[in-house]
């Protein structure tokens, strides 16, 4: 049931979806160069699902359906799950970098919450449709990318103001046999390469905005999506040792009247439950970009110590180096103790499932967004000038310099040039090359800019509990007991011992 | 058997130690008014082990005994247990700023695992006699203060290398009936008004340093015994809204030649466990120091809301007050979310308690170390100049300028001048006064310098898997499995599922 | 002329100001304990201009009138007298930490500018007035103090639309001799101890606020003038190394119809150029209190290396320890570089005078306001736990305690106890007092908060210009000539060869 | 006399040197497209200092010849000069980023200082012929590259400790018509397409490196040089805005027993000179890089401003945007402050030139190097994330595609998309590509690493000073005269007033 890498890339070749990429049409995603560490990287994922080793942390049992199941589609039911994945996604994310799949399933446990929650609204029955898809998604062991962020157009605009309607996707046309739905969605990761979309509205709506409260699923070679996508990494690059090898593809995708079944649609115009599946979206990914950002931590820190190494300066023996490493560890490891706060602290929903804590999550998504610069300059702190003045590898292979630089790189006797050469040419990769600048980019807006965390800890935090502190210790109005607001989910003594597993014991967040 | 505050009180009168303040000997340190706010801090932590509410959180059953006891002096058997210290102590500290009994657990916490551990060494019989002592102090619901910090004389000096051999306390004198030491400890928080002190070296000892390698118990009143302390907070000072009210005394205790029988006694001269000693105690210190900064913090967080509340500025509606709240709650929640994960992975010693996981507790306490100076700032920032302008409490009952003073702080119709005074007050107490002053330097330096915790982390993190991904990226050396460095200590899927309570299921720390 | 420091405190005695303290009335302020500190810091002021060594620092030709005058008192003419104040005020402080007296200078360069400028516009004859009042000023060698910022009242509500039309100042009445004020100022520096106030706006008005719109100068003790003022320093605590010898006094100015001739009104009503008063000063002030900050951190940085020997840790000796010293001289050298820059690139008023640039003097005063908080921290790094250990100055001569204390801190054989006590004492004042407290306050918002010169540096700087740069490069648009832009303020290569005597040659702004 | 841009590339394909570049042996360098960048970025630098209107600021007369000659080949003579130079970098590299020539003033000026201290000390005639052949360059207008960072080899091994000798350059063979060199530069800015190197020595050094202290002047096409060389910028990149345009290409230079004549030999072997000479390069050049930094911020603040445009979201309006655009105003300027005040400061030399006040110089090195990420955060801070999602510019030919990009760029209908996607690729060439990465590490560690810069601060200031004002606020030891320490270098009132001109007016460094 669950496919292997080679498995993933045959069912690429099952699907006909219109991609451009480099100013040309594609023929096959599974087979196009600039596509390469993009597919790569998410074989990845499905391979690891497949090792015995890691089956615990890589699958989970779907409790609606009591099959086992990839994690990276998996609802959460507990913080033991919500630990599970983070721990999944840092750990494939140190073999790729950004392991992609992850987006299925913080979009899977939106769709879970915000189904469940319009349904009793409104009388929906947006959850069992979900369901039924859901399942059907996890038993092929598909990938489904998500469409959220819009075209969006003038920024001072609700959707339903813009000069072009088609700014936002919305729908264009209701039918008894589906929704036609119109569009652009601008960033799209992993689009390629992936067998779905899950068509997403990125903000709350109003009333007037009704059409672009939408939501679906939409196959990639549906009739009238066409994608316009950036390679993957940096393939074919010989200094790229990183990204040459994983990477990952940002898509452009373009919704020209395409029709949606209606047993593939999760929102069609219930605007008020618009800006919840949002929300519950961004809560899950920040999550996991938390893990994501950590394993991509990893490798930094195993570059530096061993660039350091190779430079004959050892980290552990060279005060400055030892302190930037240092520094580094704890930006990796302090961002990433949030999401396992996030984690034990999870917030049970109604539908059954477990959701982050809000604000835990969007502080760790927030420290990793700002601090991978400093990742970055740690990194080049520890690995010194050489990143920058080593002569590419054409070079190499040129006979009358490549001894020269040999030569020139030669350090320690027990260190090759070569060696010295490769890790540099990895930090340069990771911090100081194009994957650099999208992985900071990425980690800065991707999953929401700054202010959007900052909206979300403001939002969420028990403010009122804390004043309430200090009326108690001023000796003003209502006395509240004490502990009240000890902790923003977790009761005190429970969470572990009486079992995370079970939601209905996890309280629910003090907001 | 769990003390009132009102007990605790009346138990120190039964004590006679031979203390001094402000230059003069105390008659009774549950009576002197330099010591008030400090009893009063300790008789909170008595009197919320005893709410009904809160027993959950506040007492705990020791598995040795069997006996429920108070959390503060109680041995952590799990991850929840770790966590539920954490919130404990936070939740002290949200009223106090600083509940003190939690050196106690930190303490025995440390001794249970360093005495097992010289026991299989040296096959000595400290452990025992430890849990013997310990069941004592739990069942008498006594507070021991921990007297480590020696005087250090030349620091360029190894203890036994000082001109002054009582520059660190040591054992002169090895007789039938128990040891006689010797020598200062330079910093004792809450010296005066405990029951006993649990005197214990402050680093690792060479072979020479032997007598100096020694952890014992001694009363605060046992002849020989000599303290000077510091008032706690600022009694009697009518602008200190809350440190008039809870305060620390810190004081230097001099001991000399101070019998103390074998019973007390549990490390003398086993100099190799001196160091391990004191790095168990360090993270278990560290770990409690992040919740009881937590939970200073969370007074700032609230003062500084309603401080701009009472300026008229709301911080929800005014964006750059906004913003510098929500960069406080995200440094107060960021480093407390390092304690959790410290917990959830907590490390099982052989002795049968579990240990806060090292790297996420060091990096936590180093966090609260460097930021507390950002949190003065960021409160200092959303409440504006008013602090610093404001005249002192003794002009509100100067009939010649109450009334004008009253007329310039009205700033708000519904909010009255005396509130925005007391608000303003307390936020100078807090974030600009001799308190704030020893708020940071005690956070800074307290249970060791940002030097020791980066130490710390170094010499804890694995950065030799972290190295195994980068060779495995460059296909280089040994294939390692991967996920094998996955997490510094909690297997994938286990702590809660499994259960935290069980010990056995705690992994070992990577390294 | 210039008075000594001897002639000030009589001059003192002379004024007969309504003064309260401490919740009393002062009879005299030149010799009530609780201004002492303030006296003698002003008075070293007074001592400095006539010391010979100092006396082109000190003081300065005033070239309206051609007579030598003191600094602090003086309208700058050129970059070179930015550099000299900026020098000055650094010194006085070095000695002092706040001067006090540069609220003069500040206030009278920006009525010169103002008074200029508001003659050109509505045809008054203010800055004659002016002229003729700050003569005198100069000529008796007095000190004014600068009331500026109002009691404001409700922050959401303009001065005409409060409740209490007295929250701000304002003229209540217009006579044939002068105008008749009432209103509030709620924080003045050094108020109880100087000769005259300056009543200054504190914001731009609109129409409707033009009664607010007044700035005059009113004799300390003037019919209806009332001062509530809190104590300068910490005067008589044995504890405060520096802050009993050095302070400075706040104190809210109360003005009940007070009447002021019409030969020391600036400002009556020509509300259009309040805003632009107001702004002058604030680059003036800004400019001073970089030199002032600067002046503090270098007593930091001794006493930080001082405490290293004292502990037996000298700083270029221990890695760690070093690099916090340098790093607290980046931020001390880094923003009174700030300084420096804004008097190279002062600005040319029309009225003959230079301000200093604005974009550099709120850079400086921005960064020293955000990281007074990082000096303390680093002073407190480098210092050590001592600082919150040491028992009061009262032990010392505790016949009972006082040689265990000197045992105690005993570090290094040619470092006598007394001594390292005594640095770690000024250390406490210094950074972790209600000093402490003060001076970090009086950083973030003396002189505008920080949110104030943010917005200063936005509308100062020519983002125009780096947009042509852009458009440049991009080949887009009128393609501006290169060099446009380059300095914000100074001709190439004109500044100092040209002489910054002469005014005519300083350009102005580039905006 | 000064040659024009073309003049420039027309003399370099006079010259034959050995160049290696992508794995082939370069032809002709003025015609590689792999530098045409780096030869336009210089060409640019010839073509302003012919402009008129900036004439004053990119030229000067060189006082030891009495010819006007270009600024960056010209001996600084007092504070006005290096202003001078600080701006006309920045302007320079307000335009190309990096200016490269300015290497040669920085050389220059180091060589000027050192042949005249060592003459003096050792009595050798290096001064006279280092004028001459300065002169000579002067006049024919060259441009020289440094050749200064060696190879290197094992970091814990001095130079002639070295196992492979030629790790560092040094002289083989000494001759009577001059020296023979050997060895390997490792990092040379500009190396292919200059007309000469500037061969120094890179650390100081001990007697037995004797060998290793070598200074000369070396053709590019010497024989035995061979130059292996990285192209500069992104030569042909249709994405690079930027870097296709100007950039810097930085390369290997081999030296195999390259006669030197003695006319071109300034320092051989006079050991102890060595490090004067490394650390007078070091101010000169650390200053540089602060104007070449500030000019490359200019574009980032434009370019930021101009993005945000075209987002529809203009900073002034937009409160965290324009808090980040502040933000980065402030790092820009807080450290070309740095650069002003190191001129303002400039310290004498005994051969009759100035140098950067060097406490000065080295913090606004260390700011720029540590805050370019911060630099590169805040330009994507208010970008947005359409830099990483915006398909290539082949795209824009992509007729089935083309149109569909154009629409989802369009945010605001006075802003055409092609403008909107021009100006994101230009910030994601400038700080999130290779460019960018070539940017933060030359920044990082150009010129020097942030641990030298700390090292010279804190040999550079005067910390004794600092001591002596705590010792005499505390009444004790020697009480010097007040203001003896008050600036690191300008006496007061002197610098401008007196004139920069005069260098015997300017004071050495308090140190």
């Amino acid at each position: 049931m669950l496919m292997s890498g080679t498995d993933y890339r045959e069912s690429l070749r099952r699907y006909r979806p219109v991609v451009h990429v480099q100013g040309e049409r594609v023929e096959s995603v599974a087979d196009h160069p600039a596509f390469a560490p993009g597919v790569a990287a998410l074989a990845l994922v499905y391979d690891y699902a497949r090792r015995e080793a890691l089956r615990p942390l890589m699958t989970a049992e779907q409790h609606t359906s009591g099959r086992r199941v990839a994690r990276m589609v998996h609802i959460d039911r507990s913080g033991t799950d919500l630990l599970d994945k983070l721990e999944a996604v840092r750990l494939l994310c140190q073999e790729t970098g950004c392991a992609m799949r992850y987006l299925t399933h913080d979009a899977f446990n939106a769709l879970f919450q915000a189904t469940h929650r319009t349904d009793a609204d409104c009388g929906t029955e947006y959850h069992q449709r979900f369901l039924a898809y859901m399942h059907r998604v996890q038993d092929e062991d598909l990938t489904c990318a998500v469409a959220m962020t819009d075209g969006k157009g003038d920024r001072a605009l609700r959707p339903h103001e813009q000069p072009d309607p088609d700014a936002y996707v919305r729908i264009v046309e209701r039918r008894a046999d589906g929704i036609v739905i119109s569009g652009r969605k601008a960033i799209v990761t992993a689009a390629p390469y992936v067998h779905e979309f899950l068509v997403m509205p990125c903000r709350n709506m109003s009333e007037a905005d009704a059409p672009y409260a939408v939501a679906c699923a939409v196959p990639v070679d549906a009739p009238g999506v066409t994608i316009v996508a950036r390679p993957a990494g940096r393939p074919g690059e010989p200094a790229a040792k990183f990204s040459a090898r994983y990477g990952q593809s940002v898509g452009a995708v373009f919704f020209d009247r395409v029709l949606v079944p209606w047993e593939r649609v999760f929102l069609a115009g219930e605007w008020r439950h618009s800006g919840f599946l949002t929300y519950a979206y961004a809560a899950h990914h920040r999550h996991s970009c938390i893990a994501a950002r950590a394993g991509f931590g990893d490798l930094l820190i195993g570059a530096g110590a061993m660039m350091c190494e190779a430079n004959g300066l050892p980290a552990g023996e060279t005060p400055h180096l030892r302190e930037a490493m240092v520094e580094l560890i704890k930006i990796v490891e302090g961002f990433y103790a949030c999401g396992v706060a996030a984690s034990v602290y999870g917030v049970a929903d109604p539908a059954g499932s477990v959701q982050p804590e809000p604000v835990f999550a969007n502080i760790g998504k927030l420290l990793l967004a700002t601090q991978i610069y400093d990742m970055h300059r740690l990194a080049h702190h520890v690995s010194g000038g050489l990143v920058v003045a080593l002569p590419g590898p054409e070079e190499d292979h040129n006979p009358a310099t490549a001894g020269r630089i040999d030569q020139m790189l030669a350090a320690r006797p027990d260190v090759p040039a070569s060696h010295r050469a490769e890790v540099a040419r990895l930090i340069g990769d990771l911090t100081a090359s194009d994957t650099a600048g999208w992985y900071s980019l990425i980690s800065l807006h991707g999953g929401g800019s700054p202010e959007a965390m900052k909206r979300e800890i403001w939002r969420n935090y028990p403010v009122a509990d804390r004043v309430r502190l200090v009326e108690r210790l001023l000796d003003r109005g209502v006395l509240a007991e004490p502990g009240a607001g000890v902790s923003k989910g977790r009761q005190p003594g429970r969470c572990c011992a009486a079992g995370c597993q079970a939601p209905e014991a996890l309280p629910k967040a003090a907001e």
